[in-house]
């Protein structure tokens, strides 16, 4: 039995969706795809066999680590993606000179990563990706910022359960700068300060020095980590660099969005990935009880990196699996499975021909129908039916087929509604 | 650039999905939800990283010789799953007790098999999934064949385009049977039939003659092969043995679906995979230019064979690269896209906020809005909206700001109309 069970199970850190698994999942799926039209993005996909030289050129090196690879027959090396990106990198770069940009795409993407196993964290996810790219504006980042909000909204999450909190790498250049940290250390000191939280200042501070800088501008880049607002960051550079009046303007639109009071400066974001190089953005929960719901920022060198012509762009990230432990803390769930569905049983085999032509003629007037498959006792199918949740039944027995007519029950309100056949069937 | 350009293309065998090919998948994918639901059907899912282990106990010897494998850092063997069968037994055996039956459960998967790359035959394809587990009575036959028919039907394609052959193993069974040969050359008896139409009869002859089946009888079974109505069959076996009055039944049902005139008995229809027991059965265009559109049938061992409680069950496999080929021939091919969506751009950076405000009131309202990420001229705009396909477009420039009002224009209809933004934006 043992043997049995474990083999019951899918491989480890993969996820089974069963019935009542997929609730959850079709809502966070619908809203993710409502919110991507509604915002105008058209969807594409690719499948999730990636090869694994594309990755390893777009991918940062710990991503590559966590890689599932294999080899076709011919010795093609292959590889389950662990990120959307660089698919997208390759995709565009085909056809760039067929493109109209700015295009702006969203794709749901099942991803894998290979990461040890700590406490229920999984090796593949879903992540919502949305990409305007070739808009060096930034109305780009001010648009899928606005898409992915508006997603949450239609999940019931709304300005008081989250924020997205948002800095710019541009701007920490220039704050870099005018403290003296020169370019060639950026980037260093953009990852090192991204591990804040996740490893102690001392630590950091061996980052920084092992990147060549010395303790007293190790201390100016501290400091800078205490600014807490804008206006701060413009008492020391001013408002007319290029980076501020992108964030000034950035602001203005997230204002006409609506979404002003969800959207923060923090000059705590960095984001892991090398390849960030504007405003950069997450989405935590007001408690900051959860890691982020969705990141992402603006790019300028991807396509580059994958061989084709250079294009800015801006690309969001939402996985599946933080939200849905946020909508489980809030109340959020959904849990209608059936409750659209009217069921249709029958006593005896005799009613069986009878009750098909019933659910076929509600089928094709657009009712969605549960039609049993077997004769059943009235109290069997009205027991199996409450229980089920569904939004209607109708019992066909034989004294229905004498009169030419069926009860139609709502089980939410237990009204019953008598109407005859031919009504139904239209003959 | 010849060595970027082979870069760009997806590993071999597997497909990208650009916004105009997601038209068409979309659609497909579509239709098969809006059947599963409105047939009482469940959604399901899965991840497509599978234990090799359950796919080579369950699968054919062909197909484990298809399967894409490789080992995750401890040394578990996985495996691209081939099939959803194997997935759902696991499935379905895991919760056997705490499940109500007959379940009917839907799923779209991806599913991979490393072939010999012939004419464009792809390594991966999605099929929809229908099974109802747990139901003996031939009314699970008849109520997958009609989800799949109402599939079809949402996708345009009706009777007059396609028809559903039916046969089943045990009324072969009973014809061998019948004809003297023994129960256990059955399964082989099958097999070899089964490749009728892919090989020649001597070929066939060759198989049966190696599964110990003399010439005499392999003579009387090409004469079974000629049967082509089910009278013929119950003038040989009369119509009380339980395979012919379940197919007797089955045709009632198929005639309460109102699908009778797309259901026709085949002799000829064994399917390939050995599980299958009772009723199989096979969609086809009706001039039989493409491989099946769907097939299926019953089995009684699945959950037997992963190590679950014995259950019978119905399952249905619809991929998505048959029926493509189908709907683009009958000149059926979706090419809707941004015809729900308006369009709104703006002349000067001026008026920016305004047609984000515009485009977030309306999108508030239910409307779908590409607005547009920078400033066009009138000419632009409009040639690049029309292009596109979108259903109206809203252009704002100083003279709108002033006046207080937009004008919406139908891309199709050429009509105009003026509104005033206040009423648009309720401010």
């Amino acid at each position: 039995m043992s043997q049995g069970d474990s083999s019951f199970n899918p491989p480890r850190g993969m996820r089974d969706f069963y019935p009542e698994d997929m609730i959850l999942r079709n809502a966070t799926f619908g809203a993710w795809t409502a919110a991507a039209a509604r915002f105008g993005f058209q969807s594409y996909d690719s499948c999730v066999v990636e090869s694994l030289d594309l990755l390893k050129r777009k991918s940062g090196e710990e991503v590559v680590d966590q890689i599932y690879t294999f080899a076709d027959k011919s010795g093609r090396e292959l590889a389950l993606r662990p990120e959307m990106t660089p698919t997208l990198a390759r995709m565009i770069a085909a056809r760039q000179r067929t493109l109209s940009f700015p295009l702006k795409w969203s794709a749901i993407a099942q991803c894998f990563r290979y990461e040890r196993m700590t406490k229920g964290r999984k090796r593949e996810h879903y992540q919502w990706n949305l990409d305007i790219v070739g808009e060096s504006s930034v109305s780009a980042e001010s648009e899928v910022i606005a898409t992915a909000l508006y997603a949450l909204g239609l999940m019931g999450l709304g300005k008081d359960k989250l924020c997205v909190h948002f800095n710019s790498r541009s701007l920490l250049s220039l704050l870099l700068n005018h403290i003296g940290i020169p370019a060639a250390h950026h980037q260093q000191t953009f990852l090192a300060l991204d591990k804040r939280g996740k490893i102690s200042d001392e630590e950091i501070t061996a980052l920084l020095n092992a990147a060549g800088i010395d303790k007293p501008n190790i201390d100016k880049i501290f400091q800078l980590t205490q600014i807490s607002t804008l206006d701060e960051v413009f008492e020391r550079l001013g408002k007319s660099p290029l980076p501020c009046q992108q964030i000034i303007r950035f602001m203005e639109l997230i204002d006409a969005q609506g979404i002003r009071d969800s959207v923060m400066f923090d000059i705590s974001v960095i984001r892991g990935l090398s390849y960030y190089t504007g405003i950069v953005f997450e989405a935590f929960d007001t408690d900051r009880k959860f890691r982020a719901i969705f990141g992402g920022g603006r790019y300028d060198n991807l396509l580059a990196d994958v061989g084709g012509t250079p294009a800015t762009g801006v690309g969001l990230g939402f996985g599946d699996v933080v939200i849905a432990e946020i909508l489980a803390v809030n109340d959020k769930v959904p849990v209608a499975n059936q409750s659209q569905v009217t069921a249709i049983g029958f006593m005896e085999d005799n009613q069986h021909l009878q009750a098909v032509s019933i659910a076929t003629a509600l089928r094709h007037k657009g009712t969605s129908v549960d039609l049993a498959t077997h004769s059943e006792k009235p109290k069997g199918f009205f027991s199996r039916t409450g229980k089920a949740g569904f939004k209607q039944a109708i019992y066909v027995g034989p004294d229905d087929i004498n009169s030419g007519t069926v009860r139609i029950k709502d089980l939410a309100t237990r009204n019953e509604q008598i109407i005859k056949i031919s009504e139904i069937t239209g003959s």
